[in-house]
């Protein structure tokens, strides 16, 4: 089912870097956090519990594999992984890396910013991007296999 | 392993709902937010990619019991699941039904309040919470059947 209007049915809401059985994997583009990746169900569905079983395990496959793979990428402090959706109710995980100097840390990233100076981390983490985008595509292509 | 100091290996850090296969189900006492369950890892890990593929099954299998058991006897307006750990890194899903007249929505729960009347939606919850936390018990009951 596609919902006119919903951000997460009208178009991909991010870069693609893997897309199978369901659910698409994006890095997102949120300001301040540039190692931000969501697993994002094709099909318009609110809840978690609203996938059958094997949707749901293909779900967690994908975001293990990008918390795999951002780990493997830059050892981040933290990983966070949440599915809200308040605001747009189309199941989605955030898949985020925390590091100590980023602007919100210890604080989720919902939260307003503590600090200002995490310009070089933004830098650092920019700059991997196109590596750790390659990791979780091979990541999730690998997890496929299960 | 237990790690002295750290909430989750102290104690159980809420009412204990169910427990199984190294995870427990705890009704957590955060203010504001009487439906705030967790599904906290028995072991001193601190991320879900520390855990084997059997175990994170197990894991999300609770995630989805608590959250089907919310839907059931609370109907709410959605569930917010997070896996957060900044503060505490020891592995623990947050499983929080949300209204759209609690104090935070529709901003994440670790918002600033937004509104400062929820008490009777506090009080309904509040009246709700045996039954919910038999449904709970039941739903997990009936996740480790499979």
């Amino acid at each position: 089912m596609r919902v006119p209007g919903c951000v997460f049915c009208d178009g991909d809401a991010g870069v693609v870097v893997h897309r199978a059985g369901g659910f698409r994997i994006v890095r997102a583009d949120e300001p301040g956090f540039p190692a931000f990746y969501r697993v994002v169900a094709d099909g318009h569905v609110a809840e978690f519990t609203d996938l059958d079983d094997a949707a749901r395990l293909r779900c967690m496959a994908c975001v293990a594999a990008v918390e795999r793979a951002l780990r493997s990428v830059l050892a981040p402090r933290k990983i966070n992984v949440a599915s809200l959706g308040n605001v747009v109710p189309h199941l989605h995980w955030h898949v985020v890396a925390r590091f100590d100097d980023d602007r919100c840390f210890p604080a989720p990233v919902w939260s307003l910013p503590l600090r200002d100076d995490a310009a070089p981390l933004i830098e650092r983490l920019r700059a991997a991007l196109p590596a750790l985008d390659a990791a979780v595509a091979s990541a999730a292509a690998a997890a496929d296999l299960h």
